[in-house]
């Protein structure tokens, strides 16, 4: 399965993006395969996951997570397979959802991996809505957004993994689903998934239409870009509305503070006059309490139809930066998955 | 107790004031007194409850209660004496908490009367640490900041019958308080009302001495200014840290957004980075499930000297704009109330 003289290729940080990250940003190279240690597995990458919270950590700036540092391989989920073992438990070609990040072979402990069966579900699916983004999407929507039956549930990027997971979600709990995404491509999926109304954010005056698709207001904003589309669901949300806050896309690539005025103050002022609870959380705050949940659920409605998922699989380990800056600016349909062997 | 050559005199609203408030804002007037109907009394004016709630009421932008209309009376809760009964259980001579406003004599119904015993607590509590104020820093602290023993809880306008709450509460709770106000006067008072840290925000670098008083950063700000404590506050919050909104006294005269740059989208990248919750709240939200909570605990830890409260009492109607506009400046010392007879 592997020979001596096999390497491995690797995309590594070459310097912190300004803005938009550029081929200048990362560094390809090839070293020598490395060698298992006692209690770790070598792991040959077949997939990795492209998601957006990875380009915070390209940034020093303080987050959530801590900035990768520069000639670091960049990070990112992956499923991968085992080829050699020097752990109990895990056999050569055993398949795991692992965190190698942008590499053809990774050496890993074995305490964060976990087993994928390849009978149950396509691996894949372990990267999105079986995975991190749908676990996003189940976690902020229920213990944060708490969707009542007859609600409106609004998301924007709501094709992507964790968006079209929190509209279908929100409507097996009996809420209206409002999507937001870019094109008509987009919004023509969105009416597939079951969607109540879908809206394309290019098309002009998105709060005039937001408004119009939603009557009785907005209950729940599951918030994950963040920009004009905030702008616009602010004015509709409710007495009372929930805002998970799992990501703002759209400020991502941001190199300086937008000009005045400074409306920092009528945000608070909203919070108030309105008692909105705008709550940050990353998904990993819910893993012990709900995860197990989440997969009993998670799996039940894939295999019943009623969540629909779709991934955007681009080949070859070189393609990951241009694939991984074109899910950033939301040019993938679906989730987005680079397929390395 | 009454004649029929009794008057009334009133303030209403003369226009929406710009900014602050000026006297030009304010009419007073004098009308007969009005006559109860089946079910009501007449009420004569002991005590006005200033609040800086009202200040938004006398705009017309939206927020969470119907502004008042050009020629009403301004409205506030008010302690009352019983001149006239048409109601059953209302006798001539009781007292009640009543929303009679800025006026001598009011006809209330009497479905949201309380009656309040003169022997068991001063009866200008029921607008202070026994009333309104306190119950929002009970609600707010315990309902939305949860604090924990060993927790820090920040508030400003810390002398003010909400904010010296917040801290005492606070302190009941286990957790340290850190109180800021204005001027050097305030800072000692918090000190003898036992909070951890007193700040004097009129002094420089307010975040420097802030980040030094809270070493190990604020679980729980309890927001009742905004402006540049919330600044300063904000880079102390600890991850997971707890904000219930219930005020942002800093904003109610400001007649224009401040200048850039337009800091919302960071402000959301901190909700998100440190996973914080905001919550705006009004009091009456909890009122059904915690007022009797309150009043005993609250009672209690009065009676034993547990939480102290101070009382900048105005006399005459006539004087109720300007002790208004001063308190809304912080000019007041303690729960601000005017004695109208």
């Amino acid at each position: 399965m592997m020979s001596t003289t096999t390497v491995n290729h690797r995309i590594r940080l070459a310097a912190r993006p300004h803005g938009v990250p550029t081929p200048a940003d990362f560094q390809h190279d090839a070293v020598e395969v490395p060698s298992p240690g006692a209690g770790q597995v070598l792991l040959r990458t077949r997939y990795i996951s492209l998601d957006p919270y990875v380009r915070g950590r390209m940034s020093d700036a303080k987050s959530y997570a801590a900035p990768m540092e520069i000639g670091d391989v960049i990070v990112g989920a992956t499923v991968s397979e085992v080829v050699r073992s020097e752990a109990d438990g895990f056999t050569p070609g055993d398949v795991v959802l692992s965190y190698g990040g942008w590499q053809e072979y990774s050496v890993e402990s074995t305490g964060h991996l976990r087993h994928l069966d390849p009978e149950a579900a396509p691996v894949t699916t372990a990267l999105g809505v079986l995975g991190m983004p749908g676990f996003t999407a189940y976690a902020g929507l229920l213990a944060i957004g708490k969707p009542q039956p007859g609600e409106t549930v609004a998301v924007a990027a709501a094709t992507g993994p964790v968006g079209s997971a929190v509209g279908q979600i929100a409507r097996i709990h009996g809420a209206r689903a409002i999507g937001i995404a870019g094109g008509e491509r987009k919004v023509a999926q969105l009416r597939e998934l079951g969607f109540d109304a879908a809206l394309d954010h290019r098309a002009p005056d998105l709060p005039g239409r937001l408004a119009e698709a939603s009557p009785e207001g907005i209950d729940v904003y599951f918030e994950n870009v963040g920009g004009a589309v905030w702008d616009a669901v602010l004015p509709q949300l409710n007495e009372f509305a929930r805002v998970p806050v799992c990501g703002l896309a759209a400020n991502y690539n941001a190199t300086a503070l937008p000009e005045g005025p400074d409306r920092s103050g009528q945000l608070m002022g909203s919070v108030l006059a309105k008692s909105l609870t705008l709550r940050g959380f990353i998904q990993r705050e819910f893993a012990s309490t709900m995860f197990p949940d989440f997969l009993r659920d998670m799996t039940g409605w894939v295999t019943s139809g009623q969540v629909q998922y779709t991934e955007d699989i681009t080949q070859g380990l070189d393609s990951t930066p241009e694939a991984f800056v074109g899910m950033l600016r939301g040019a993938n349909f679906g989730k987005a998955i680079v397929q390395v062997s």
